[in-house]
């Protein structure tokens, strides 16, 4: 692991934080999270351009300009020797005098090594539930999933790999996922209300268009649960289909024809930029 | 400060917790805070009661028996060397090596100086805004409070002391306090429901039936913006009285004759438990 806080490079065993600062005394920070592939980030300026995003809408600075953060993640990647690998950027709300103001934040990166989905995972699919949800400000990539982690128990008791949260029998969001589904007239659908703007998200949203048409509206369990083709977007396992909801086979209960077409569009565009 | 992290004593510039703790993560910890008075911990059965409960209701094991962490508790506070103190009791998901998973918990305790609400702060009363908001899992005590600190500069702006969480008009609590009013007609009543039991919350509930009716059941914004008096209760603020609602006043917009009778009261209970 490499990691550099604020201002330098950790050793592992420094690789900590004070008790006072806002993410472990009330679970206050932003993060963003992308991967290398042959040492090279993928997507860094969507990954950056996010991560500034968060820290404006949560009322925290980065002292960096954007070029000198991606100089330090640069050279963080370098020290890592790792090829694949996945870096967390991270800011919190600082070490808080009193324990609840906002105090000079502290930006923590590291670069760690990253699994993505492989083959195999990606050919048996996934099992989902909804659960009834929605995160606290969803446009922010805050650190908070207590629900997310809360409800492991109950999806290994129910034999799921991922829980879908529903609002009011709307479909949003997996908890470190965007959710997609096709219709049975061909369109590609995904929620754009109350979500987090997913980087892979947006890359199949902008790839999609060659091969079908795309909507950005309103889903609901209903609709998701009798879908042709269900599949979730996420910077570790790109696109993963999903082949049942709630208990409901998708399609033929595997991945679907356009599914596959879009991972094909999405690992080309993949090595396009860090081939 | 004195802290103590799962088995030992630390000084206060090794006071930190490694990246890969689940708070730092993912927001995932529970916490609870008492005071000492005269060095005496106050109400510290419930606070443990509240804090093992918390672990539970999270999926969180504490190793030590309940007798051993108040051992713990008391050598902590005596290192300290405070008399008035505030004693931060917390778990976390513990140093997690996928930065998701639910590991061995770290346990983190920490005593610092602490100041309860003085006099004039009592007499003044404060200023509130309801914001519409539903804390997740309220019954435990967690460490989310990010909409709490997101809405501080929101509070700031309307110049407003503390928010008051509602949803769907039915009012539940403050981020940090739990909330009363005084009916027209002398009851006391505070809500049940999809709230934290404070520990305050419960004195003056024990306290209260001496001098008059008690009931808890919803409260409706309207009513509390129409009650005789209107008060929170907390750790470190007892029972301060809320002067206005909304911008309309409540009562006098004064401290009322009944939250001072309480209050008398909770001094008293104060002083029989730690004088």
């Amino acid at each position: 692991m490499a990691v550099f806080l604020n201002d330098r490079f950790l050793d592992d065993q420094d690789a900590q934080l004070p008790i006072a600062d806002l993410s472990i005394q009330r679970g206050y920070a932003i993060f963003d999270f992308f991967r290398t592939v042959h040492a090279r980030p993928l997507f860094l300026e969507d990954h950056l351009e996010r991560f500034y995003a968060s820290a404006v809408a949560m009322g925290l600075a980065i002292k960096q300009h954007p070029d000198e953060l991606q100089a330090i993640l640069l050279e963080l990647i370098e020290k890592s020797a790792l090829q694949e690998a996945g870096v967390r950027l991270m800011l919190t709300g600082g070490n808080s005098p009193d324990g609840f103001s906002v105090a000079d934040a502290n930006l923590l990166l590291s670069c760690k090594p990253v699994q993505t989905a492989d083959a195999a995972t990606f050919s048996r699919g996934i099992q989902v539930l909804s659960y009834e949800y929605q995160r606290d400000l969803p446009h922010i990539k805050s650190i908070n999933y207590q629900m997310a982690i809360w409800l492991q128990p109950f999806l290994k008791e129910k034999k799921a790999d991922e829980v879908l949260y529903q609002q009011n029998g709307v479909v949003t969001e997996f908890p470190r996922a965007n959710v997609f589904m096709v219709a049975k007239d061909n369109t590609l659908l995904t929620p754009a209300k109350a979500v987090l703007a997913g980087i892979t998200r947006k890359k199949v949203l902008a790839l999609a268009p060659k091969i079908m048409s795309v909507t950005e509206r309103d889903i609901s369990i209903t609709e998701l649960e009798n879908a042709a083709e269900v599949f979730l977007t996420s910077t570790t396992r790109r696109l993963l289909p999903v082949v049942r909801v709630n208990g409901k086979t998708i399609g033929a209960g595997e991945p679907g024809p356009f599914t596959r077409r879009l991972y094909a569009q999405f690992l080309t565009l993949e090595k396009e930029m860090v081939g």
